[in-house]
């Protein structure tokens, strides 16, 4: 392309500081270097993760920050030694990469790559520890890698997944992180089969997804379990078969899931990262045969407390990141499964704004309204 | 046979009362009833589990009883409904059963009977709610479904498992109780791969048999953890390639496993039963993929803690029971591993005794001497 090997300018919304909002700028967006990759974002989503360090509460703040790590976009130009992509391929960045050299990508049980695993503190590339983005040559912080609230951004080569072109990027950008996360958490991990009972505790996007994985799965009840009972009218379009708040019993809500399922479920998955919930979600899972997954990102000193008999009476607890996917390798499947219409992507897709309007992405988040808000960084 | 439908007198050791020597008496063994089936005993070994119970501490004591759960023997008679049995099969008694018709016993998953799991208080049959066993008309209360501890005993049928009768029971008595429930830990529970490396903590009978099982699944190391280092020799000829005491370090053992692997064990098998080491083999082992089962029975009051972090990080914690055998379905082909010789039995044989001399036995193991006792009951 014309613009290989130059410095592109282009628009991108820069978190200034914690917790205000963001502003649109014209970054200056430097050639990929080695096994790097510019790619330009045609949409990018908004995920929890990206408020939570925009307000930077108890974090260190790394500021000016491109945050953004759920898009969909077209490889511009590559850096060297790059093989596996060239310019044009349709690409999903992710937050964690594969690297497909470390002990953990050549294990087939694990997706913690040693080299590209998620690192939220680390502004800059891991090539030669410099930014990529600068305004007027002050450089501009990246974010977990991907920083995709930017019209073009760089990105390591083992945080891309590079999937079918004819994948529409309006939907399929969603699946860079949570839902990713959920459906993994339940088709990868949780492993429900046909006909079973499985409890999904917290129902945000991540849960639905891990519902939506429930039911590809066929389990034949799908018990939601959230504080907020506006939530299980959604959750019906995801297949969920019976709600229980927590609030509306006085006894712990895994006592109440034993009881409604003659003996516990058959698989739990935990959304909320709240420690009550992923104790309840293991808990509230038969014994013989149970297996409960945590999901959440729970705070640091939060402690699991449980009687050791709950393991010894078999049942399993495990614990997953990023739905067990190596995004490399397993993602461009999963948009398959889109492509195939066994996976249903359009459910959580509630809101869509220009990038200029980036910030009601935020506004929409912080209420709580819908899903996954698509912004369109070409309006 | 001419015994089959008369009361049986022959010998038998009784516990009268806790803690007392068990004292030879001649029974009264009555015939067995629907779906039971009389068993005469030809070897019998002792368990920690028997000392527990005769120990009877902390317990609501049920005495006069036979103990005994782990032995060899053949079909006497059998009670109307049986039909997997015929006098002269070789069975072993197992204290848990498999009744074949339950929500359990229909899972592949799980061992854990609704009908016939083991109750350490029931001291008579399930049938009839009525002791087999009578000495001058008084009963005598049976242990565990299987009071091994007499020449004749009545089992249920669904805690028999019909084994090849070539087998030495003499041998493959032994696979009644410990020896499976490790063996299974890892060779069903942990499955560690081919060259992995596997933690074993605690060296008794039970870790043996769980370092057995990563012996015959191939680990290339196999790393032994029990406070008392005379266990290291006795390990070695279980394939044990390093040992480490607890009492060696300042650090927590787990951090020394951590460190001695390059970031963890592939799998780790506890088998003593108390919480420190419960929680030291969850955290042993490897991110991304490491799995840790636990097996000794906990305290009552035990609290399993540990950050939820390491779920999220990939790594799995199971228990099981009796190894997730099922007892009639599966320890036949254990029996095979034996006469296969993919499995040793000998050398957890360290004892042998008359049956006179039972009592012999209870003090090796009260002075942690040997790992296995055999009580010939013809002697």
């Amino acid at each position: 392309m014309a613009t290989a090997g130059k410095v592109i300018k282009c628009k991108a919304a820069v978190a200034w500081e914690a917790g205000k909002p963001l502003s649109i700028e014209e970054v200056e967006v430097a050639p990929p270097q080695a096994m790097e990759v510019r790619v330009k974002i045609l949409y990018t989503a908004l995920c929890h993760t990206d408020v939570y360090f925009w307000e930077a509460k108890g974090q260190t703040p790394v500021f000016p920050r491109i945050l953004g790590h759920e898009a969909g976009g077209i490889v511009e130009s590559v850096g060297e030694g790059v093989t596996e992509l060239v310019p044009g391929d349709h690409v999903l960045p992710v937050f964690t990469g594969e690297c497909k050299d470390c002990a953990h990508c050549k294990s087939e049980e694990s997706n913690l790559c040693d080299l590209l695993r998620i690192n939220v503190d680390r502004g800059v590339m891991i090539g030669d520890g410099q930014s990529r983005f600068t305004i007027n040559g002050k450089p501009i912080f990246h974010f977990v890698g991907t920083s995709t609230f930017s019209e073009y951004t760089v990105i390591h080569v083992g945080c891309l997944a590079k999937i079918n072109p004819e994948a529409p990027l309006d939907k399929v950008c969603v699946l860079s992180c949570g839902l990713s996360t959920g459906l993994g958490a339940t088709l990868n991990v949780a492993k429900p089969k046909k006909g079973s009972t499985v409890a999904i505790f917290g129902l945000g996007a991540v849960g639905l997804a891990a519902m939506e994985g429930a039911r590809m799965a066929g389990a034949s009840r799908i018990i939601g379990v959230d504080l907020n009972p506006a939530k299980y009218e959604q959750a019906k379009k995801f297949g969920c078969t019976d709600f229980v708040n927590p609030k509306d019993h006085t006894k712990p809500v895994q006592e109440v899931l034993v009881e409604m399922t003659n003996g516990g479920v058959d698989r739990a998955v935990e959304c909320t990262g709240h420690i009550d919930a992923m104790i309840a979600t293991f808990e509230c899972v038969h014994d013989g045969w149970g297996v409960a997954v945590l999901v959440g990102v729970p705070h640091k000193e939060a402690v699991f407390k449980t009687h050791p008999m709950n393991f010894l009476n078999e049942k399993t607890l495990k614990g997953t990141f990023f739905g067990n996917y190596k995004p490399r390798t397993d993602l461009p499947e999963v948009v398959e499964m889109y492509m195939r219409k066994e996976l249903d992507l359009e459910k959580f897709i509630t809101h869509s704004v220009p990038f200029s309007q980036i910030n009601t992405a935020f506004d929409l988040m912080l209420k709580g309204e819908g899903l996954r808000c698509i912004t369109r960084t070409d309006q």
